[in-house]
């Protein structure tokens, strides 16, 4: 059944809040499963006044706080919005949507975007030996006070925590900048205002922009993610653009069976911005099923393009057969991560490898921070403090393709997660690593080991340009284990890149360890002079603790390529067995 | 069935954290309807970190917080906590006591006591006409920064938002103080270090404190009221001593059958502080059925000793046969004030008058501040913005006797309920009005107006000694309509007054408008020398508004005592017809 927005009194370009209308629409659209909410094309503009307002613990976000959402999808059970081309145009600290305890969404053909996000955008003029000057156009209103830039907002004020330096050519993050000037390094800093929407920065010795350098000045807030997906399953989201957003551009949790295809996140077209969302363009967490990306674009936003991972608890103490479980890093505060009838299993702290598995019969929420979780088995007796408890169950199958990443900050495509994993098709040209294979149980607490990663027929363009801020090889695999060499077992399994083309000014291909099953067969490399290459050339793959490698019938261009495997060193791409 | 807290590994006088032991107990409590969880004697001590979390919108608090409860009796039918005189001792912004869709529940024999509340307390010393000198004990630690005095606690630091002037020889509020230093009047001054826990505040040049007075200097913080109580029934609290709270000492807001029996909210006892609740003593908001206060002390909290009142929301918009509503006052928000099947009315913003009565179909949450209402009577075609839409039903009855209020700030029993009040044998002495019946819907929305209140054979000493900061007569009646004479309606009913002593310096007895149906009668009044008079002696009774007046057989002390009828100036309170 078509419900239009029309019937609820909102008509297109009207220019008013539509959030009540839409409250109301939805509201309707939930007693009538298998309803399609039309928009009218044209632009509609939601503030967070009017707007349905709920508390969420969103996984890598701001928490305990509550949030405005624009389109609160909760509680729907077959339902497709199509936007028909439509604008959705964000006011303030509004959340754009949350899917929430949902099945059977589609989401399609409309665009997200914020009138004013957190980025603040600004060219540098008059950067001399004593600082740099910043002209900011009327479209980032800001204040400066005690040496400090604060952006402004409708309704939110907000202190800049950090510039990341584009290049005006390239509309990246420019080679030699990274986080140069981004948190504690941006501390140094110091803002004075210097002119009709000009400010002057000074102080920082160690680094300067250019004349002609685009900056975003970024603030701290991560309260309103694109779309939100919280306890759902069966979610569509296809021909959406998002050009800007306070957090990431699409985060889901606990959730199962998750399609996007053709979710562009992109800065706004026909504009100067060089922005897209504040944050990830994707973020998976504790999901199980299968996640699908295709044909998307992740574009100029503010970190990775996509992060999969669940989250290992922590320890704290044993009480009786129940354990006291911890999440320790703020932003997964919160998160419900484990549910009767998972499947899970504790591992040590320094080497992440597991020593005893069983089925959860019980949790007990007592804050966003502590648990308390009875498995079904009795506990062994060597539980320690600081181990880490990790979601066998909520562990999903990813099949990335189709998809291009490029120009954002940070790395590429973060994959924790033992179900199956193929990446093939995809255009990759980010400043750090493209793809990095991590895990750790003592900073992020980002679980678990890969089982089985299938990398091929991609390109990868020139990554690495902000090397050394952002990983090592254009693939890295690196779990955080201090002494992988001093642990038999392996922490992942199964990683193999195949016939994928490497045209790069940075030959280092791989970087990994504690790899069980490591296969680079039937690649091409090709050398370019896009960037300046680093003066020390590293090792083209460089592996260490690992066993099961196999190195073979890659194609490269003439010119020294050394490999270092687990200490030795090796001429050329051609034939590895180690 | 009797269960020890000793089952759970807790010992009396430990000294560790014990949230987590008393949450297990609570849980092991819940599946028995009847039981009784007893404490051994001793102290019990409560940190944030292991207890229980919930989101609660508790009315005339901070909003849109988590709370950390050390008490969380959330869903239990039939449960008593016996204390046997143990004291549970907070920590940090701990909650003591949260009872939420519960019913039959008694607490009984504790105490409650915070390690450092949000009070710090100092003793005036070298004061002079350029400023003055707070010393300050270790008790209560504290920073300056930026000519601004923060109070640090565990885990929080907090700017003090004003002080409250003591009288050490009366331990209560200093004659000529009232609020004269407190918010707005507070930042016209300056702190700095004057020696080892030593400040000096300077600025103030309308008033100051002399040496040997003791200074409250509060922060804002409103976060942990002593005891929540959220829809629930049959609550009994007995035997229970408060010493601080970083909030309310007891506030109910949509519950009903509500006994306080020797629920004493006081200083901690031999100890020097002159502070208990840093907010009202008890306060109930929406509730219904009966209320009973007895045999309390209420003595040297931050605001007042009692207010039961409900809500006006505001109307905002109509949108078809739907009321868009709004919650006004920041501390009301995210309260539940309709339910389906309540009874409501309109009222116009101005007289406060009632036009148009219906019931509750339906309501629809839409954020802290906003809800949509649906009445089962079509909307009458005159509905305005800014009237008031208050509930009829969610109006409790009022029992309080045997109740002590003293040495408190600002006023004393706020009574705003159409039920049946009966005040009786109470002994009150208030720095403000002693009763305040009142009713607005432009500023504190709180409704509603009264039907039958009986005040009698209740001492009332020497009230009103702050005066003019809270309330004009001993008893205040003084809903916010600005114009009363021009309406024919009268906004309150029938209030007696009879059979009390007034033991005063202060001769103003009672000052009002907007009343049909006020009786003073048979009362005694003995002019007291405990506090300096006011060089102009007001009314002893002035009323305006009002009919059906009967003053008639008060015996008072010789003096020229006169009283201001609806204009008209009457001599003595002998007898007099209206």
């Amino acid at each position: 059944m078509y419900v239009s927005m029309e019937s609820f009194g909102l008509q297109p370009d009207g220019g008013e809040d539509a959030a009540l209308a839409v409250l109301r629409a939805i509201d309707y659209c939930r007693g009538i499963p298998g309803a399609t909410l039309v928009f009218p094309e044209g632009t509609y503009h939601f503030w967070p006044e009017k707007a349905l307002e709920r508390l969420y613990y969103i996984s890598n976000h701001d928490q305990e706080k509550t949030r405005k959402i624009a389109f609160p999808l909760i509680g729907m059970n077959g339902f497709t919005l199509d936007g028909q081309g439509s604008t959705f145009m964000m006011h303030g600290l509004t959340t754009p949507f949350v899917i929430d305890n949902s099945s059977d969404i589609t989401l399609t053909r409309f665009t997200i975007d914020y009138e004013r996000s957190t980025i603040t955008q600004g060219t540098v003029v008059q950067a001399d030996e004593s600082g740099f000057d910043v002209s900011i156009s009327e479209d980032y209103p800001y204040e400066v006070s005690s040496g400090k830039l604060i952006a402004v907002g409708e309704g939110w004020k907000e202190p800049v925590k950090g510039i990341i330096v584009m290049d005006p050519h390239t509309k990246a993050p420019k080679q030699g900048s990274g986080d140069i000037l981004m948190w504690g390094y941006y501390d140094r800093g110091t803002v004075e205002e210097s002119g009709k929407r000009r400010i002057r920065y000074s102080g920082f010795d160690h680094y300067s922009p250019e004349n002609g350098d685009i900056v975003l000045l970024q603030s701290g807030y991560r309260d309103c993610p694109g779309i939100f997906v919280n306890n759902s399953r069966n979610i569509l989201v296809e021909d959406v653009d998002l050009h800007a957003s306070i957090g990431m551009g699409f985060i889901a949790q606990n959730s199962e069976y998750l399609h996007l295809r053709a979710f562009n996140v992109m800065p706004r077209p026909h504009s100067d911005r060089l922005f897209s969302a504040s944050a990830d363009a994707t973020h998976f967490v504790n999901c199980q099923g299968k996640i699908e990306l295709e044909n998307c674009l992740f574009e100029n936003q503010m970190d990775d393009p996509c992060n999969v991972h669940s989250i290992y608890a922590q320890v704290s103490e044993r009480h009786g057969e129940d354990l006291l479980c911890r999440l320790v890093h703020p932003q997964q505060r919160g998160i419900q991560v484990f549910h009767p009838d998972d499947r899970v299993r504790l591992v040590r702290n320094d080497s992440l490898l597991p020593y005893f598995e069983s089925q959860v019969k019980a949790v007990r929420a007592i804050n966003a921070e502590y648990m308390l979780v009875e498995l079904e088995a009795p506990l062994p007796a060597d539980v320690n403090g600081g181990d880490g408890l990790e979601n066998l169950t909520r562990t999903p199958d990813l099949h990335v393709h189709g998809c291009v990443a490029r120009a954002n900050r940070a790395r590429g495509f973060l994959i924790t997660t033992p179900g199956k994993v193929l990446f093939e098709g995809n255009v990759i040209s980010t400043p750090g690593a493209a793809i990095k294979i991590s895990g750790d149980a003592n900073y992020w607490f980002e679980s678990g080991a890969v089982r089985s990663v299938a990398i091929r027929e991609n390109v990868f363009e020139d990554c690495n340009y902000c090397y050394p801020f952002w990983g090592r090889g254009i693939i890295d695999i690196d779990p955080e284990i201090t002494n992988p060499e001093s642990f038999e077992g392996r922490y992942h399994e199964n990683i193999a890149i195949e016939r994928n083309l490497f045209r790069t000014f940075h030959p280092v291909l791989a970087t990994g360890h504690s790899i069980a099953g490591f296969t680079f067969t039937n690649n091409v490399v090709e050398l370019s002079d896009r960037y300046r290459q680093a003066d020390e050339l590293p090792y083209v793959i460089d592996l260490k603790a690992c066993s099961y490698v196999e190195v073979s019938g890659n194609r490269c261009q003439e010119g020294v390529l050394v490999s270092r495997i687990n200490g030795k060193e090796i001429q050329q791409l051609a034939a590895v067995k180690e």
